[in-house]
């Protein structure tokens, strides 16, 4: 990739990741039938899917893929298929039995829409695709049959139950804990550093990195992860709704554990800062080549939604 | 293996299963830490998964594999994987926004025990931590990862979109249509069949079987699967709840499709009878060597739970 201009490099990653969605799981238009996806169950899979997310964990697959090897034609589907898997978490979060949420991105959340029942098949539904389309594409090409395969496993742990489901499961259960900051790390860690180190690893593990550039790639995911969801957390006290598109305050009235809650905004917003430069800085055995990761936590670092 | 005693024979498969189960699963003692399952979620996992399930599924992987490659040390974990996806498919279907059972095996179903939540986050994790286990066991033999992924895809294709969640999405919804022996072929054939049909498959793949045997097994899979599921919906009608661990009449009462239902008792009874005898008869092909699937199938045929 010769364009180094971080907004159209940007914008060219996101226009191939919704190809890559709309090819992977196009409209479904029967009810039912053998060898398809059934119309309601497609239609409440594309609702969240394709709802106009910032697709940051897809455009980092490509990007270290990218800097890595020099091409990101079989991070394609890997790249999409997590995405899948970050849309299964958020529409099983916003259920009744989860957080309760009636909005994300600006629209009903999924189980409003389709109903619970739907909403819980449409989360399974996502999370086994994405495994079923990684592993079909990974079969197209035996001769990197090993390096897909280590990518896949990469992306499973991360979202699995040393993973991300970890942290959402501690976090649910903190509701009813005393706060404190080994248990908040745990859970930014978890329900949110794991799946943003995902792709980094899983590019690395399909361009078969050294150790040493696979543990700056964890340090520079782990910070942006952990600075990502301060940044969360604050936008819910500070933030506005209206462009955030889902309401705020709602840590608050559910009295979730959360960094400003814990530790005060202003301490907060330091240790945000802190570990934006933290990952800033992990990059550097990169040079020049990592312009994009440096640019991308620029950018989320100043994020309002 | 020489025991041809099926009692004996599908007793040593459940041992074996149950110890893969419990090797890849063991007990978390601790609330969280990390690289660890958190105590809650494995609690809830292990809950549903160790339950005294019957273990028809993995029981027919390993079969399948002594049958056509000799041996079954490769299969136990994806045998273990697919009884993972069987439960977290059962959890999610008691859910509150599904089907709403309480009672499971005789014992309260997972969110009665560890709230909604929670169920939610253990079928996620069951279903992730299946994929998880099996790419994990297929990268420790490099040189059998073709079959290896191979194998997953089948399972991950018989779980997914098109096939088991198809089935549970058409199933739910049909609650609300006019009952038709095409829905109901639809449902039986990929709520219940598609996942009986899964272990032969992956066996299949697994030992390089050819295609006739692979089509062989697909046919037996599916008649045993739909013969599986009319004897289900007629338990529901005529069996002993005290037997069956579940409430009965439960589909009556939810106004659910079923071949009874739809054609009276004694037809239901009837296709039941002829598709055990047609799944006898896909055996043919394998001679003597398919005495395991074929003593399986007048097993269930008789089952009263």
């Amino acid at each position: 990739m010769l364009n180094r201009n971080f907004e159209s490099a940007s914008r060219d990653y996101v226009q191939e990741i919704e190809k890559t969605l709309e090819m992977l799981l196009p409209e479904s238009s029967r009810d039912f039938a053998d060898g398809e996806i059934p119309g309601n169950l497609c239609r409440a899979m594309r609702y969240s899917l394709l709802a106009g997310g910032k697709r940051i964990r897809p455009m980092l697959l490509l990007a270290v893929s990218d800097m890595l090897c020099g091409s990101h034609d079989n991070a394609l589907v890997p790249a999409a298929a997590l995405e899948m898997i970050h849309t299964y978490s958020l529409i099983h979060d916003d259920l009744p039995g989860m957080d309760n949420d009636d909005l994300r991105r600006g629209k009903p959340t999924n189980h409003v829409v389709f109903g619970e029942g739907q909403a819980i098949l449409a989360g399974d539904g996502l999370l086994n695709y994405a495994y079923e389309c990684m592993l079909k594409e990974a079969m197209h090409s035996p001769a990197a049959l090993q390096r897909s395969v280590k990518a896949i496993s990469c992306i499973a742990s991360a979202a699995g139950v040393t993973g991300m489901i970890a942290g959402q499961c501690i976090d649910l259960l903190s509701e009813h804990q005393v706060p404190s900051e080994e248990i908040l790390r745990y859970i930014h860690t978890h329900k949110t550093a794991d799946l943003l180190t995902a792709p980094l690893l899983a590019a690395a593990a399909l361009c078969g990195a050294t150790d040493e550039e696979e543990s700056a790639l964890r340090r520079y995911g782990l910070c942006v992860g952990i600075a990502f969801q301060i940044d969360d957390d604050l936008l819910d006290v500070t933030g506005d709704a209206a462009i955030l598109g889902k309401k705020t305050g709602m840590d608050a009235e559910r009295e979730k554990m959360t960094w400003p809650s814990l530790v005060g905004v202003e301490a907060a917003r330091n240790e945000s800062k802190r570990l934006w430069q933290e990952a800033e800085d992990a990059l550097s055995i990169f040079g020049e080549s990592a312009w994009f990761l440096k640019k991308m936590a620029e950018n989320l670092s100043g994020r309002q939604k």
